[in-house]
């Protein structure tokens, strides 16, 4: 069982692949090898995302799927999105930082999970959040599922920063490169 | 990196976990280990389904993440839904059997696609298929997103049975023993 999650590590230490159906607005193959599928860190400093599933990407419409692998110490920007998302993690371990929304115009000082090899964590619609590895030792590899994709994020420099001064990245570091070729369409 | 799918294969062989938030309409820990949440077969032999999470069991609305393990020879029934699905293969192999929708009236004779170790596949919205474990020699275990849920899920007898004959089957199998008590949202 321990050969998938060899294989993805040692695809994400070597380059990208070569892949013809990168931003294949039209869909993918029905089946793929995940081992061949392109992954990158997309100018982030010890970041490997792989979009495994992507609307901009692939032509998904509701779902999106990703599979990230964060370096000790990575960690995403305080963001919040209006989408649901759901990680399986795979290996490792971190913090999962998350405001509730018990502030009206900002964040407000998160909450901290224990994160870990085998759980699952999600993150309520809209809450500001942080994914962290704090762990020193072993990277943190993790899938995520959100809905509503292409993924719209607002950035935070800090937990006290007004709702109203967060920065739209959109679209989001994976899906520059295809956004410009692939349609959105809003529904099925 | 092993550890994981082990303990998860620990976790489907051993009898069902006692768990608090089985039916958990207003949400779940924001952390859970997966090896402590509650698998059954519900009723299918072979089969051992746990929901990561599900709309009608703990509250998601737009996304749905299962973990499935099918012991040799244990297959879907020929079924459709209008909902995206996406699985990622972690253990064994098996065949997708999947008839894209050229047939008005019925699904009519699928394509086979082998399906392996550290793969993807996706179904196309509303086409008939069917998952099949046909290594005799090990499980297939794959985790499984589904967008619209809960799913309801269309079955059929076989490939040329007409679509209007197609039965529904809702709530399915591992959302019946929540679903009286989950109160169903269309919307955030």
């Amino acid at each position: 069982m321990g050969c998938l999650w060899i294989s993805l590590l040692i695809a994400f230490l070597v380059s990208s692949t070569a892949e013809a159906s990168y931003c294949a607005a039209n869909g993918v193959p029905i089946v793929r090898n995940i081992s061949e599928i392109s992954q990158d860190n997309y100018g982030r400093l010890g970041l490997s995302h792989m979009t495994i599933a992507g609307s901009v990407m692939h032509g998904f419409k509701e779902v999106e799927v990703w599979l990230q692998t964060f370096a000790p110490g990575v960690r995403t920007p305080i963001h919040r999105h209006s989408c649901e998302e759901i990680f399986v993690v795979l290996k490792g371990s971190g913090t999962l930082y998350l405001a509730s929304n018990s502030h009206k115009n900002y964040p407000g000082s998160p909450q901290e999970f224990p994160i870990f090899t085998n759980s699952t964590f999600y993150v309520p619609v809209n809450d500001a959040h942080q994914v962290w590895n704090t762990n020193e030792q072993e990277d943190l590899q993790f899938l995520v599922i959100i809905s509503r994709p292409p993924v719209k994020v607002f950035i935070y420099d800090d937990w006290y920063m007004p709702h109203t001064a967060a920065k739209l990245k959109f679209p989001y570091y994976w899906d520059e490169r295809c956004y410009e070729t692939s349609p959105i369409k809003d529904e099925l």
